[in-house]
């Protein structure tokens, strides 16, 4: 049995430290790591076995790893495995956060039946968008049950999240009633459920107040026609005194349940797939203007273009022309 | 002598049908016309001639066509030959405007010093982009003086037209005070200057109030390095009663000399260059997915992702792997 089979056994058998060892491959560059990461997730993804993949969105300050705490050892004290990931492009420039994930979530991550991996520090959103993807089949491969993918509220990182999931939460911080403005329609748009957390104590009102203002923004918003009656909703949610995470499960489970009824489900990971094989040719075709001779051709031109000697679309021609039978 | 450099040579004498003529060989598809167009490109490319770039964005209403019309018989009036061409998106959905250009703007139309050219009908923006900076360098070296390029507030439109101006406009409508937020904030951004129209009749003092409004919005943006104090300016006009174009063009005048006399002003063309240079590789790689057999070999790939034979990155990998010797 080859290295490859061995981990593929131990990780399906659910052996969190197969799956850790499993996501190094797919974040190495090295390119043999690249290949072995190809062959397992080849073999594994026939597995079929599905997790329910969860989105969650919120800006810093909104209470997020508390959050992923409180509803982690939730779902896991209902017996389900969860595993916690993170597309944080913000990661690739500092390094990784200041905290590392497993302090943020001190509990969960001892938790046996949680698996906690912070973002791959990669410096394309592209290239951490394809290894969480990865990442998510090796979790589902390894028999969780939920996989939460957390973003924070910056750039495209929403948009990659949304479409990895199954379901896309969005968590805000009470707020004065003239703060809605600050959420972006966009990503009130993929919101599946919107979770006003700290409804608890002072904030309590205000939390009342954003929450039915959310809910008042969500009704004047599209009806979707793929979803039942009342959704997209907006509930509060106190993580600090694990207050309303059990309704926002009930909901999040309703919600996909309708989906996997109606065949809504499935179709949507169909179109998901077919959405990140469409983006990977397109990453495969320009990543061929990374190569060091194609840095290199690339500059040159750009001199000639500079200096005025060539015109754009002349000098486009001939970098083309050479990358042809590269 | 060629055809081609007989064309060459009646659009260098400012032949205004040798232009038309030169323009729809460069919107034409088919591959021999393209053929003559770069050589005409390349050939006139040399001319030396420079024309001020204006990029002129105003949602529709604003009275962009009666401002086009007005300005533009202001700037023939003092003796400069002005072009108008647009980059219009939309016209590409419905296959031109309603009314055409030059309906639009009649008396402009029939002006010999002016030059009115709708948006290429296309289908993706890049490729109106391309047609629309080749169409600027065949008007400067036609030997316009002003080349306006027009665009409606959609989408990307306004930094494709911002990256191949000189100058950008922003045209506007009086407004009730909380409407100030219905502009983008990148699109203010962009802008050198802001013109409110309408500032006449009963719209007048809603248009001063709204010129106030952006002047101290604009005070509150960041300064640009490259740009004299005072600059982003808001100004108010009326293109019905002529009033207020004239100090709008000796703004756009005292901007540019000072840029020009400060080296900012080539430096910002070497650098949309440089750009558009950029932009041409990467159009042109990702071009190959667009041939008859790229598509076909991208569909059935999509097949099987969609059916879950093949995972989205074994898909791509197999169709780069078609697509690299191509």
């Amino acid at each position: 049995m080859s290295d490859t089979q061995k981990l593929a056994e131990r990780l399906l058998a659910g052996e969190r430290r197969a799956l850790a060892r499993a996501i190094t491959l797919i974040e190495s560059a090295r390119e043999d790591h690249r290949a072995t990461a190809r062959e397992l997730l080849e073999r594994l993804g026939r597995s079929g076995r599905q997790a329910v993949r969860i989105g969650l969105s919120g800006t810093p300050g909104v209470g997020k790893s508390t959050f992923i705490e409180a509803f982690g050892m939730m779902l896991t004290g209902q017996g389900l495995r969860v595993a916690v990931l993170a597309v944080d492009p913000s990661s690739a420039r500092t390094g990784g956060s200041i905290l590392g994930d497993k302090t943020r979530m001190e509990r969960l991550s001892r938790d046996p039946n949680a698996f906690i991996r912070p973002s791959p520090s990669q410096t394309h959103l592209g290239g951490v968008a394809r290894r969480t993807r990865e990442a998510v089949s090796l979790c589902e491969a390894s028999g969780f049950d939920v996989v939460l993918i957390e973003t924070v509220g910056v750039g495209q990182s929403e948009t990659v999240v949304a479409e990895m999931c199954d379901l896309f939460l969005l968590l805000l911080a009470p707020a004065g009633g003239d703060e809605l403005q600050g959420v972006k329609r966009g990503i009130m748009e993929m919101a599946d459920l919107i979770l006003v957390n700290k409804a608890d104590g002072d904030l309590k009102p205000a939390a009342t107040r954003t929450c039915s203002d959310y809910a008042g923004a969500l009704r004047l918003m599209r009806k979707r026609p793929n979803d039942p009656d009342g959704f997209p909703k907006a509930l509060m949610v106190s993580a600090l005194h694990e207050e309303g995470l059990r309704t926002a499960w009930e909901e999040m489970h309703a919600l996909i349940n309708w989906r996997r009824e109606n065949g809504h489900f499935d179709q949507r990971r169909q179109i998901q797939a077919q959405y990140w094989f469409e983006q990977e040719v397109r990453q495969g075709l320009l990543s061929r203007l990374e190569t060091a001779e194609a840095r290199e051709a690339m500059a040159r031109a750009a001199e000639d273009v500079s200096s005025g000697r060539k015109t754009p679309t002349a000098a486009a021609g001939e970098v083309l022309g050479a990358l042809k039978y590269e």
